[in-house]
């Protein structure tokens, strides 16, 4: 285990120290978003140091131009970038002329403390100026989960040692710059600024996309406690705003900034009027007050809790872990705006630039879909429904015809953002993780209207794709899919990936089901799913059926596993073991070509299928595949352990389920990969909390019921967790005795835990012993 | 057949019409060299409208900054570009104030012709200017084929309809770029210019590899034909130099410019006085004189037409097109200087930047071996032979140790380029080509002390790399290389491509043998190469034994055919007749997906392999693979159709070899693939030579004989060929009824024509029928 920086504690994150050194990791680690909007930990005051500055605004991007050595017919012209946005944290702090720089001030205590429960963020430190003045500092910020667009701060600054005069100049900047431009290119133009005495706005519009975002700010002074009127000096340049707070200060004497601050995007509101809209919204929030406002933000909060929480009793550490992860996943997505999706780093760096992966699908949306409303999963099914068209023209660019379509493998709007014809071209298992996802919402939320009134387009979309991607293979006598790229990008253009080929078989499936399903309950919902769609019930449906029962998958006898793709056997027969640890992680130390034609697996793929159709296979099956892949696999994929974690679960060996389990919990915050100084890995989290309600809680759902096979690691007391299961919330506490279930509804919750199957009434709360 | 721009001719090119349009065209066609630098046919007059400038100095080159979407382990910082040096040509010409310019001109009559018999490009054009007098030029340019350091120039201009003042200014300029610079750099630095009257030189350092180049040029002004001893203006800035003559034209008064040019590099001078050491050469130069130069100038270029010249009967076109290509071999490579290679695209363009790619070894090499001395070509295999160190550096960056040698896809100085991972790190089958190379060069010169000396060293690499680049499958219990992009480079990372396993296969067997013989020959000798390769002989040949015994090559039983790859039958089973011909070229209209998982192959790859050992399989079997491939060929590269021509000839399907003959004869005369204006296609010109000298010619070196199954096209009367065996030359002629082999050597050559074994003694002619 790394030796963690911080603290442990049931609810927060603590940092101690002024680690110069760590200053972009703790940057990641406490940032903070709300759904709608997020932010780096970057400090109000200036600061000389190293920092990767961070200010992000959900739905907003760049389409920053392509960066290809060899270009291929197909790529995007862009990848879409959320911009650095206006940033809106900034107080500048003078004394005595000296500017306030904890990269040149001596700093005597340093603390930043994160509060998950409230959704707030503290640091305090006391500095020493070259004067010798020594002057203690506590900031206070959120970003109100109630009202998501606006945020409010407090910096208080308290000098001793003499008498001086103080400086704060609360400010707005659209002078920011994204890191990762590809070009060195300025993401927005058209900047202005106004500013009103203490209030100050400042707009800016992303160049091509032309997006307008205004950020305002109202600021209150107080010295000793008591609002200072004062006549601000203010000032407003193209890019910039400021007021600014004179004082002369005496020794003790403690002066505070309350800023108010909202930020609105014309995703939202008019550009017209914008900056005036958000200048107004600043003072309703100024209006309000700090307390007010952080009284609903932390109601708002309490509610997630409530509904999502995790509590693990005999170990701290695993304790602070997850409910880290639950946190980050919660200040990322809402699930309010069907717009909106969830980036791999969600507002916490620029990596990964555009929003939406498979890993939305794949990892995040049953973290959604069992601690939200029905409405949020919902959203993100929505998210993709409304972005079929472009994955109709995405799948026309590849050469595929009729209404085939193929989701993008990195989007923001819908348009493909990659360029890896590997990963692009053929990566296109994501087209079947979408079509899962429906059929999991489904299952989940017993929604069957979401299949009549917009799944079944996008299924039937998916499968034409699918289709049309197969061939016949007469050396085979069976359909094959050639030249894919699994989940393991450790292998590219494969042929007959398993996974993949499962998927599809799958997808066409489950779609023909829905179709003959709906054909045969309602005729003429299944008539405008027709109209809609322009399919050709009876020749599509024959075809699809026609490749269902002569699809290729490739399994190895002698073994008894299904085979990761065709030439696997082939290669040099290895395992994790006989690596040289100085040679990990892998792609940072081979040659691209020799990780291909090794064994080496980067995440879960053979294994993502059977997590994925786990019903479908004996015990057996999965533990010969599972203990053939694990050892074989290198776990490069934050994404990874997680599902191992979830089948080792499965098979009852307990301790190296944990073993997993521990290579994400605290991935971050731990830094075990060493580059949380780049952001979060945000929808990994959601593999952390996968590994604990589908792994060690065993949840599944099966035919119209939760199922529960609880097991618990042996260095945990207890463990309960929330779920809902058609919206229906549930606690269920495991300890090593026994499990309870506690229906917290007012339905009956059709529920089998150890295989005994009941109904649980509403209240009800049942005791299960294995 | 294309519409050709040209006149049918046997010696020259003749463009009779200003067509701008085509101008990047001419100025490929018509492009000049000498093996030590060329330049494209820039005009020497300004010119405002659209050109590519380009010269361009053997050697020399920049290492542009890498560009790359997605980095991988291994990739190369750079890759190297021959930078446009600075020009030599420009002549600025004003008449009455105003500069003769084409785009702006009246161009009323246009010619310029190629005189490739002597290696003469001479331009006549008549413009009116708006001022309504008439300006009559004559251009002629040739860069010495015997000193090849120097060029001359002569440009003359008469005026007609009044009298006034005319200016010609000849310019050297450093003011140069490349249109391909990654980044817009520019590629030189330190410029600097001196000037003194007639005279003057510019110098010029490419940026991080600090070669100097120094541009001087001596001008020599004539009015009506004699000499004018002018008091010339002459400026010289950093970067730029000129004289200026100025003259009191009267109507039909004809006014000249020789310019004497000479440019060396630090290549072969030290950069300490390499300005006056060019002024020096140039002044020599104009001291020889323009015709005496001239006269030097093709005897030099007789002689190489006395070597390699390829006379067809009956079609002239073909006749045009044949020496069109051989023309352009030798302006590009002359076999002096083992630190140069051929660039694709010779001195005519920037495409390709880096000079040296597999096409040296297979398709350049069997020309320069069989019409030029010996040295030319073993001057080309030490090219690599010097290289090996780089060579065994970049397979160490891919893993590889114990002094395995990976030679790059790409390079100038040896270290890889190339930067796309399917090419770079797995078209490994150009190590194979390399080794080829040596032993075609031993065949065909007899020379073994190459072997001994140089050659086993590469091919010790080059054994070691297979070596250790092939893995036992447990699975087929057989050696198999996995995760390669054969010759066909529409399949990427594929396993078992026939080729490079047969290949790889050979290298191991040729590698034993020759050591085997060695060791038995000569004892001491072969102790050396131990010493110098580190070989531990027993071992290393008992592994390589065991590999070259277990070799997994694929085939198809069935069809009786070998498998390009072990997936390929898996394909849709298609034909290139099957293909719309609007999506025709592919590459141009399918996504790279698309490509990889068809059937259709991009140029010659089980083929390759057939051409290269075709002695080992018998005819049947050759025309089956032929039959089945030939139809799944698209032929999207140059390279391709050259080698099935020579197998249609091979299977005396002399239809087929001569319809694919036309389809590189003259592809870049007459432009087929619309992109002769990036420059020429010189390395495929060589599968032209190919196509009649192994194709219709049916040479073949066997046992230390050189043999002959001559065909002949219907359309064609008679072709004869020059070739060398064992550095004896002779003479190949071929009609419809005979053969007639001429031995022009002072020694025996053993020959075979038609099965007929002889030996032809000095001065013998014989003829034979069929």
């Amino acid at each position: 285990m790394i030796n963690s920086r911080f603290q442990p504690d049931e609810w927060k994150i603590t940092e101690t120290r002024f680690e110069p050194e760590n200053g972009r990791d703790s940057e990641s680690l406490f940032a903070m978003g709300n759904g709608m909007m997020g932010l780096r930990a970057n400090f109000e005051e200036k600061y000389s140091g190293d920092t990767l500055q961070g200010t992000y605004v959900a739905g907003v991007y760049y389409p920053d131009k392509t960066v290809v050595g060899w270009w291929k017919n197909g790529y995007p012209d862009y990848f879409a970038k959320v911009p650095n946005a206006p940033s809106w944290t900034g107080i500048e702090v003078t004394v005595d002329g000296e500017s306030l720089d904890l990269a040149v001030c001596k700093v005597k205590s340093f603390r930043r403390i994160l509060n998950m429960k409230e959704g707030v963020l503290t640091r305090t430190f006391t500095a020493v100026m070259t004067s010798g003045r020594t002057v203690e500092v506590t900031a206070c910020r959120f970003l109100s989960m109630s009202e998501p667009e606006t945020a409010a701060l407090s910096y208080s600054v308290k000098i001793t040692g003499g008498e001086g005069l103080l400086v704060m100049k609360p400010c707005l900047s659209a002078d920011v710059h994204n890191e990762d431009a590809n070009y060195g290119e300025k993401f927005w133009e058209n900047e202005s600024a106004e500013s009103d005495g203490p209030r100050a706005v400042v707009t800016a519009q992303t160049r091509k996309t032309a997006f307008v975002v205004a950020t305002a700010m109202e600021n209150v002074f107080y010295a000793d406690g008591k609002q200072v009127k004062v006549m601000a000096v203010h000032e407003a340049n193209r890019d910039f705003a400021s007021s600014t707070f004179e004082h002369r200060y005496h020794s003790g004497e403690v002066f505070e900034v309350r800023k108010y601050v909202a930020v609105l995007s014309s995703l939202n509101h008019p550009a017209e009027g914008i900056s005036k809209n958000a200048m107004k919204r600043a003072s309703e929030a100024a209006l309000k007050g700090f307390d007010a406002m952080l009284e609903s933000h932390k109601n708002a909060w309490n509610e997630k809790w409530e509904r999502g929480d995790i509590i693990i009793k005999g170990d701290i550490e695993a304790q602070q872990g997850i409910r880290f992860n639950i946190f980050q996943l919660n200040q990322t997505y809402t699930g309010e705006d069907p717009r909106l999706n969830i980036g791999p780093k969600g507002f916490t760096g620029e990596k990964y630039g555009g929003s939406t992966y498979w890993d939305t699908e794949a990892f995040v949306f049953p973290f959604y879909l069992s601690t939200s409303d029905t409405h949020v999963a919902r959203n993100l099914l929505l998210y993709r429904y409304k972005q079929l068209g472009r994955a109709i023209e995405n799948a026309g660019k590849l050469g595929f015809k009729g209404g085939a379509a193929l989701y993008p493998m990195v989007t923001m709007n819908g348009e493909e953002c990659h360029n890896e014809w590997e990963i692009t071209f053929e990566e296109i298992h994501r087209n079947g993780a979408i079509a899962f996802a429906i059929y999991n919402y489904i299952r989940h939320t017993g929604d069957k209207n979401y299949l009549t009134e917009y799944g079944l387009e996008v299924l039937v979309a998916i499968s034409r794709f699918w289709a049309q991607r197969c061939n016949w293979s007469e050396e085979k006598k069976k359909y094959v899919i050639l030249g894919v790229t699994g989940p393991n990008e450790y292998e590219n253009n494969v042929n007959n990936n398993w996974y993949t080929n499962t998927l599809a078989t799958w997808t066409l499936k489950y779609t023909s089901d829905s179709l003959e399903w709906l054909r045969s309950t309602s005729p003429v919902k299944f008539n405008s799913v027709v109209t809609r769609t322009h399919l050709d019930p009876d020749n599509e449906l024959k075809h699809w059926k026609e490749i269902i029962q002569n699809m290729y998958l490739p399994v190895h006898r002698d073994r008894g596993i299904f085979l990761q793709q065709d030439g696997y056997m082939d290669k040099e027969n290895l395992t994790v073991g006989d690596l040289d640890p100085a040679e990990r992680p892998l792609n940072q130390h081979w040659s691209w070509d020799r990780i291909l034609r090794s064994v080496f697996i980067k995440q879960a793929d053979v294994l993502q299928g059977i997590y994925l159709f786990e019903e479908e296979f004996d015990e057996e099956t999965i533990r010969r595949n599972f203990e053939f892949y694990e050892p074989r696999c290198v776990h490069e994929s934050s994404l990874s352990p997680s599902i191992h974690s979830i089948l080792a679960s499965r098979l009852h060996d307990t301790d190296s389920a944990y073993k997993l389990y521990l290579r994400t919990a605290r991935l971050d915050l731990d830094d075990y990969n060493r580059e949380v100084k780049d952001g979060l890995h945000v929808t990994s989290m959601a593999g952390t909390w996968l590994s604990i309600v589908e792994g060690f809680g065993g949840m599944r759902i099966r035919n119209d019921r939760v199922c529960f096979n609880p097991v618990i690691p042996p260095a945990w007391e207890s463990y309960s967790f929330m779920v809902r299961f058609r919206n229906n919330p549930m606690r269920v506490e495991v300890n090593g005795k026994k499990v309870t279930v506690i229906n917290l509804s007012e339905d009956n919750i059709p529920v089998a835990v150890y295989g005994k199957e009941t109904v649980l009434g509403p209240g009800a709360k049942e005791n299960f012993e294995k």
